[in-house]
């Protein structure tokens, strides 16, 4: 890195040199010195991420790695990328030392001077990134704290929140308040590990769409709810699910996602909210929501509100089938089986904004108030 | 829209009934009540929305819609679409008496209570919503002013600007300081024709990714350059593109645009955002920000600071020769068609964090400030 702005920074991130990634970094160092020193092979055993090497955990409620491990040996055959895993960690620690962050981009783009160990695609760094993610994840160091942060920010906040944060500029505390951002909102930063809460609020609304996320905000529901909207924009990216995760967390107050009922709204953002991805498994325990729960739009929903419907599609019906057969999320809550069950049975699903049929803020009157009055009835 | 939130809602979006876009309403309700007393066939004559009736004026430096019109007149046929268009002409007028607003989803679900006149599907809805804007353009009235809002917020600013707004809960004037958001950012509302603005800044920069907006915002470039940074996340939404027109315009400062170096950073990105698009013309007198001058990723700079780069895929290729061969933009600025040669010759694209292969900070300690020196030479 340029040593002038290094010199000149606030350590804004952290705040401090964070010891516990450093010697996560430098355990796996020793290891391989140890090795080397003797005139070994050295080799390091990183977590096999795919499907089989994940199991769903109903305790704590999240997919977790397996016992797997693929073991990466410094050979003649495996030397650029041994060199390679090794250049990568030591970035993370000149970063944290620092105190400044790489996204992937960057991370493959510094590589181009690392001579002969420069990676040719940005899949390649990719990968192994995820590889000593995987890896430390072990010792419960995420990629945040390794200071590869991701490309995406984390989506918008409004209402009942004052986030402690540090001011680039001075490096002194700083407090920014959701409820004092006018008709805008508070944009997430690409890594919430540093922040602090401040709330009295009694959940948190996780919204699948912009749109609804707006009229919720501008009519101030936050208020009157006395909660935290959060707009995910989709499906959450890590950042989102990272600062919903830790402000449920540290503040003991429930998740309610409020997303589109398709299979997608269904399986794709409120599953992986809630108890993470497959493949990404090494993540869930950093990301994924488990206090999180259901509170809409719900299959039976269309049919209490008769609200208007699309007929499902294909990709729809693949996607809910396989959520039944295949996914050990909904096969362990029979709740979810009925509701998608019922979902393939009527053969429609339905956005959250269709409640404007009943009026633009119908949904604020009478839907969600309804809803959570009744908040043991949301799905698991 | 349901009494209840309707009348406890404080004015915060507008402030007031807003009278020019309601006159425009009710001329275009007058002229059609007019011939219907008389018993005649009522018609309303919309601009035609297509390339062939869009003009690049270099004068005010953006497309403007031509003189052609379609007209769309009452007879058995075009009873059903007549009284839809105005329904949402009646929608749009009782959105602004009340102070409310919706997105193009929210008006096609609103339409299931007009009986007979409700839309099958969305893309009707948006149709005639799309008609409407075009209509009212001619009087300088906004979608937004209509109170019709995008489904999509407009991206994250950072930086020197104080934000004036109106505070939803008392409806009170509230400043937004985007020097004192931590380590996050402000996110650009819906709707930004009730914003005001203060700050001192000398320039506005537009980024096109979230992850070198992130990097200039924690090591506070905005304050070493006086400047304002905007995430565009790609292609600027609606909100985006008029929030960045109205500080520019209001405050009288440079917007500089820092995409990749790529056809579609350069044609789609910059473009849309200097000039607006070919089937939007109508928009372009709100969207598009003359005041836009393009500092990099240059071809000129893949030579200069010797970039990694990508190959051009076949799509870049096809877009890049389409810029010079049919783009009015692009063929009355010799510079640009001049850039845009020199990248087919070299055959490559490069994004704007290549730059990070000088170390992650090059471009706040190096790259920028050497641009900035010279803005003149900034592309048109």
């Amino acid at each position: 890195m340029s040593k002038k702005t290094t010199e000149s920074r606030h350590s804004v991130l952290s705040g401090k040199k964070d010891p516990e990634t450093l010697a996560a970094i430098r355990g796996v160092a020793a290891d391989i010195h140890k090795v080397a020193i003797k005139g070994g092979k050295p080799h390091v055993a990183f977590p096999t991420r795919n499907l089989s090497n994940v199991r769903y955990n109903p305790k704590n409620g999240y997919f977790e790695l397996g016992k797997g491990r693929k073991s990466r040996q410094l050979t003649v055959g495996t030397a650029k990328t041994f060199a390679q895993t090794l250049k990568m960690m030591a970035l993370s620690k000149e970063l944290i030392e620092g105190d400044d962050f790489a996204t992937k981009r960057d991370a493959y783009y510094q590589s181009k001077n690392w001579g002969e160990a420069r990676f040719d695609e940005q899949v390649e760094s990719d990968t192994i990134m995820d590889d000593i993610e995987a890896l430390v994840s072990l010792d419960g160091v995420s990629r945040e704290q390794l200071r590869f942060y991701p490309e995406e920010h984390g989506g918008a906040v409004a209402g009942e929140l004052v986030i402690v944060d540090r001011d680039p500029l001075s490096g002194d505390t700083i407090e920014i308040d959701c409820t004092r951002q006018g008709t805008g909102s508070y944009t997430i930063p690409h890594s919430v590990e540093h922040l602090g809460f401040k709330t009295n609020a009694k959940f948190i609304l996780a919204i699948e769409t912009s749109g609804m996320f707006q009229r919720l905000h501008i009519h101030t529901f936050w208020k009157s709810a006395n909660c935290i909207l959060v707009a995910m924009g989709g499906v959450p990216t890590r950042a989102c699910r990272r600062f919903i995760r830790r402000l449920a967390d540290e503040k003991k107050i429930p998740v309610y996602a409020f997303v589109d009922c398709d299979p997608y709204g269904i399986s794709n953002i409120y599953r992986s909210l809630k108890v993470g991805s497959g493949n990404a498994a090494h993540l869930s325990q950093f990301f994924c929501v488990p206090q999180a729960h259901f509170l809409g739009v719900t299959p039976q929903d269309i049919v209490d509100y008769k609200l208007p419907t699309h007929p499902l599609q294909d990709v729809d019906i693949k996607r809910a089938k396989d959520a039944i057969k295949n996914d050990p999320f909904f096969q362990s809550h029979k709740p979810w089986r009925d509701a998608i069950e019922l979902l393939l049975k009527m053969g429609v699903r339905a956005e959250q904004q269709a409640l404007a049929k009943w009026g633009l803020n119908y949904v604020i009157d009478e839907y969600l108030p309804k809803k959570l009055a009744a908040s043991q009835r949301f799905l698991p």
